[in-house]
């Protein structure tokens, strides 16, 4: 084997057998894949758009490139054994492109596209028999009022593709506040997802991971808490009935199976009442499995990297009683580092994970997670921290 | 701030406010210096020997460089807000420049000798009053006989800088046995370290962390046990008397505190009949602490990256009651990827480090981790995986 350098910077060579994984795309993501992967002896290769970004900073195999350009997933693809995601927005042609040509995509085009179209996860976990709230495609005024007089005002709207974090969702009054983006979708045929307002007690998550072979590993239901239409918290266990947290599990379980998802997939949930609704997936590791990095056995995100690579799974049960992640969002203040000083002084338990981003009013930067036993001083503690990296409490 | 592109290679901009890490030496302890890093947003600069090192493989800010070139050193150096080390093998000299130049070094000089010559760490130790193995500075078979007269022989000989893994150490029986040794010894002026050779129940360590505020932590007391002068195994908390463990976790604060230690360090200590005596210092992450990134809620690594930049220390408690370490050795395959996949299937719960090395017959490639609460599961577990990814069990 032996090294090489080119042009004074290092050209790596992975120890013998061990495989390469890259991922497209450079957030926060993929770079928490990094600390796993250096674990396992993992090579990973990142595509970026940005040097900058937050997993180019820290992973020495980075290309910049645009996930929707074929000639660059081409040219990264062929240097990993297996293709996987930071996020959902790589074009499904170019996916399929690159599989007929022999490349190995994790989750493949046609898991992903469930990630990608709400329509098409909708139609599928319906034909799966899976419970959601109730739904239509809409394309027109009058097919929106039809379905709101069904089950009843205000409607969820959603843009079936290209929504996160509250955007792409709205909620619509009655039919014709929603004139303006029915228009569009009347225009270019390109129905949009209307969805009964469902009176949730709380809203769950679901982490499950399913390798090639078939194996699934699923993670303890938790409740994420958001602000917003933002994941402000994620409490770990939920403090839910067991037979929704079962029903919860089945659920993720038979849609990583029915739908074929290899790496891991969060289920978002409502829970009612009368039980659990699936309200969104995404098919890779998700702001809700944060906490597994020291609150589980196995994090989301070495397990990701072994279901890709079809390695055995592993174990996923907490490491603690209770487990809460808070998010860091951008403040005021461009230097979180004094904040910092602060929490790591205040709480020597206290786990910070800083994304090495440029700050930025109410960007996510960064998250902490507190461990322990006692359910609501561990909330306590990781509100905490993260209200005080945010600058909501001064010292 | 702003990205920046050197010949289509990435140039790093760390967060506003956040400290970079410059670690001397790229083997497997600079590359689990690496996760921590990630996490804490902390950027990690790395110097090694070959672009093939360990931690060069993971780290994207590394130079390739000799530790003994004062001018790589600088360069280095200017880049960085603190220096630390992967190993002692920096000339004190070169250190004692670089900060009389302003540079921060952790730990400094005048503590790393300690753990750079034997007979330096002798007589500190001896003059703070801790508890170690009778011994003598001797240049001549004469001395040396003398000193085996009193103590008794087989007596244990030492060069006080260079050794590590049982080198630079060996068993003299009778006075003439190390005329070979002496005779230089004697010429260069440069005395060996004789000591006595305790009769021991176990070999223990205790890891201690130090920041420049003077701040300590300290981990439970572990047993290692060693196999031709190579650990093999490490167990946490080491199965000794309540009075032992307190003396040693002292004995290494009482060190920590006398020698002005920055960063995390090692003590290694026999434990006998009538207490516990200092046998080692490294003044860094050591293979006796490997067991800390899943078997304590603060890593060896992270605390050092804490200790060295002077931020707020972590809590040191155990995450799991029984923790075991095994080193995984390389064994006559170059091609470890078959077992490591057995060791996966095998035990979900089993934690497998490996540090991206060729594998050569002997050489530290990787570790295992086992957690639970029975011991002699937990040793088994870990025992087994290191053997089968060494190739000593076959499947």
């Amino acid at each position: 084997m032996g090294g090489a350098v080119r042009d004074g910077w290092l050209v790596r060579v992975a120890a013998v057998g061990f495989p390469v994984v890259g991922v497209v795309g450079g957030g926060q993501l993929a770079r928490m894949m990094a600390p796993p992967a250096i674990a396992l002896g993992i090579t990973l290769e990142v595509l970026a758009r940005d040097p900058q970004d937050s997993a180019a900073l820290v992973v020495p195999g980075t290309t910049v490139g645009v996930e929707d350009d074929l000639e660059a997933l081409r040219a990264f693809a062929a240097r990993c054994d297996v293709l996987t995601f930071d996020h959902e927005h790589v074009p499904t042609g170019h996916l399929r492109t690159l599989v007929s040509e022999g490349v190995v995509v994790r989750p493949g085009p046609d898991a992903l596209e469930h990630a990608q179209d709400k329509l098409v996860m909708r139609q599928k976990l319906t034909a799966l028999g899976i419970a959601c709230p109730r739904w239509r495609a809409v394309t027109t005024t009058d097919e929106l009022a039809a379905f709101g007089a069904e089950v009843g005002w205000p409607v969820v709207l959603k843009t079936p593709r290209g929504g996160y974090d509250g955007k792409g969702v709205r909620l619509v009054e009655q039919p014709g506040d929603a004139d303006d983006w029915l228009a569009g979708a009347d225009a270019a045929d390109a129905p949009l997802l209307a969805e009964e307002r469902v009176g949730f007690t709380r809203e769950l998550a679901v982490l499950v991971a399913r390798s090639p072979h078939g194996q699934a590993a699923v993670w303890p239901v938790v409740e994420t808490v958001q602000v917003d239409g933002v994941c402000r918290e994620v409490v770990a266990p939920a403090p839910i009935h067991g037979d929704h947290a079962l029903a919860a599990q089945q659920a993720a379980l038979r849609i990583a199976e029915g739908l074929g998802v290899t790496g891991v997939m969060a289920v978002e949930m409502f829970d009612t009442e009368a039980g659990v609704l699936v309200n969104e997936l995404a098919m890779r590791p998700h702001n809700s499995g944060h906490w597994t990095i020291e609150g589980s056995r196995t994090s989301q995100f070495e397990q990701h990297l072994r279901a890709v690579l079809d390695l055995p799974l592993g174990d996923t049960r907490m490491t603690a009683p209770q487990v809460v992640m808070a998010n860091v969002l951008g403040g005021d203040f461009p230097d979180m580092y004094d904040g910092y000083l602060h929490c790591l002084a205040h709480d020597p338990g206290i786990r910070i994970h800083m994304y090495g981003k440029q700050v930025r009013p109410g960007r996510k930067v960064g998250h902490v997670t507190a461990l322990g036993s006692d359910a609501e001083d561990v909330r306590e503690r990781a509100g905490h921290a993260a209200a005080f990296l945010r600058g909501d409490i001064h010292g």
